[in-house]
């Protein structure tokens, strides 16, 4: 079990999710990197998904970012966005992962800042520690 | 069995499917209409294409516009997606459509433009009782 | 003591405002509301975050949307963001809330979106009830 | 005859062309590509459309992306459009593109993204074929 | 004969179109006012082009705004366009009329300023009266 | 005496301003070009538009793009405008150009499209040859 | 003599210069208002400008907003710019007056907002009073 | 005691800052520079701000760029911000530091222009000089 899922929809956003993962390297809380596009491997992903323990959930995703969203309608553990930059200076990736509809709640961080998706995750799992 | 399905990701979208079956109505095929969002139902939109026969799919979602790429990640059949006015003037709805990633395409029509998506599916269904 | 805070820049906010409170209000978390803003109140800001021991922020505000990166520098909660449609579409308010520099984490939702803001703190809360 | 004509508005759009057709050379549907700007050589675009019996057109523009509205304008067949970054991110021509005048569609697919180009002419051919 | 043609693609267009005329009614130049759609009519448009010996065109136009470029590409007179606010506050159709590729220009002016046509319109013929 | 006054705004324009002249090259028309800014020479500008006896003006200018403004401001002439790409994709020069207020047009190119001024400005000095 | 003047482009323009006055008449320092556009009647701009013993100019702008960097190209003082929203949400007239060329300083607030022109002149008066 | 305080967001906004020196030594007002981040250091920030007797403040930042507008907040002294270009060609750090609320101004000059911060700095610094 790990605290913390780390996803991203293709191989090429790898160097946003290093900015998460060496963040929370000097943090208490464990994780683990995965590469599932919701759009080309739905499947797999709902398994993944149905599997995991974790507890927060972070998705990186560029262009049309369906991945932090399809997450969020198959969870109810919070999760966390990534847009990443690869068209329209990464315009695109946050209006996907920011404008969700009511009821499907995204938390989404800035184009590219995967630092603070290890930031926001932190403060939560943190405030679970201290809730206990 | 129906020729074309038309899901609309929220009931507040029903103007805009109007758009599409004024259209239809005028045309030789057969449609049918529902609202499944792909965020908040997404185990009855996977249901619903699985069992579904249609030969075409018209998809219409406002802001982080996921209805039409979901679709196109569970079917192989074409998927038309239509952006829909709810903030930035359909901005965020057009991009999201229109940005998917290789492999999972997504023909985007005019943001509000119900109109072209019914005849976009006309040309396609045209092309294949011609090519029979 | 309350489980969320719910803070608006001004009072022209108010009716974001109650869509977060609209969906808490059917969730088993207590809340309170407060109208400061971080550019005219800093002090009173300031002064609310060190007193409250409120488990999670929720902040909502327009324009250049200061208010949730202030509260996110002021304490080590998380901060969940709405922007507001003031001016452009409300896009001023979701870059000035989403592009956060590394290390002081704010989780935007999308514009206008009070609902959304709801729904992610309530996952936060019903995260760490599970965790103990 | 060919299955598929793919035409680009200038030799600048050469790299998107070969994306499309590095797709289809997988497919069994036969293309050629030709190089015909709407606004420099409207005559030999026009002969071109007309004396074509391909299926369905891929229309490569970039800037004020006219060339795959003209298409359909002329052919009741499908038209898929790819908009190209040639300037603003490819925002200019991915609006050129999608926001055609109801009653003449246009698919528009992502910026730069000519394999989903091919993939969506794929759909439709593979339509065609399992309706026969 | 007349001075100056003054298309518009959609009848919609008509309030802009009136502000061309306002101003035209008090110059000494002569003009016809027609509704043409370049996507819809654009064999109804190719013939107006040929037989008209208007000096100057003015193409009034929203959305996927074509008309004052493929009216550019079948003339060699000044062709001067207007984009019209239909959607995302005219920005598609602006980017659309002056994003022409080098060698067919098309003059923008404002959006919805269909003043400015006229007064350029006017410069451009007084000019020509001046030179003789 | 020149037919066409070619001016930018500063001396990074000069890559742009080679394509009017580029083009100007294989006409019949002369030209000369200037660099005055309308921000920081203002008396100089003037001046020189009171002098010249050019027919034809085009202002290449950058960031907010006064230059095209100011001489339609001060001459009768047509004026040309050509936005420059210096920040934000040359989106805030295009603004500034083409947004004239009714009554003082400027005819504006596209983005770096200093071959389309020169297009142009043959268009109306060849409409005053054949008028004569 | 008064302290600030206060200018316009347009007429229309009055309701953002009445939310300059407002917070002014109740500072001490006094203004005055005038109507005049940079394009329109540059020369009474500059007979303005010349004439003028103000301390601090506010320029109130919509569109191609050129009025507050064309005093600027004029005067020595301090210059103070307000793009209004005429179109495009007031970011055509944003970008006008924000982006001028170094050396020719405009001081932007925000779009509509003129009660922080005033704020901001009361705060360079106060200061100059201070520094006596 | 200096005239001028200069505040960077990060260090990587040293460049941005260099433009603003650059341009003040050539003048006779003295400054100094600073690397404060307001979400980083808000402590630190509130502190500088208390102790220094600097005349005029010019605050550099990007993405959500809050350090003018929370200086602003803090010192009834004018505030100059710089938008620097990080992300969206700067687009975001300038509505975050133009669109302030009523109340707490910040003047804006444009994306990356550190010269006319400086250049503003003096027009203010003069102003004050004469005005004894």
């Amino acid at each position: 079990m790990v605290d913390i899922s780390i996803l991203m929809g293709s191989e090429s956003d790898r160097a946003i999710a290093n900015r998460v993962t060496s963040v929370l390297e000097n943090s208490n809380y464990s994780f683990e990197v995965e590469v599932i596009s919701a759009h080309r491997d739905p499947e797999k992903l709902e398994e993944y998904i149905k599997e995991s323990d974790s507890k927060v959930f972070v998705a990186i995703a560029g262009l049309s970012a369906a991945l932090p969203g399809v997450i969020a309608s198959k969870t109810k553990k919070p999760v966390i966005g990534v847009p990443v930059n690869a068209k329209l200076g990464g315009l695109d990736a946050l209006l996907s992962i920011a404008q969700m509809p009511p009821g499907v709640p995204v938390a989404s961080v800035g184009i590219d800042n995967g630092a603070n998706a290890a930031h926001m995750a932190i403060r939560i799992l943190d405030l679970c520690k201290v809730s206990q």
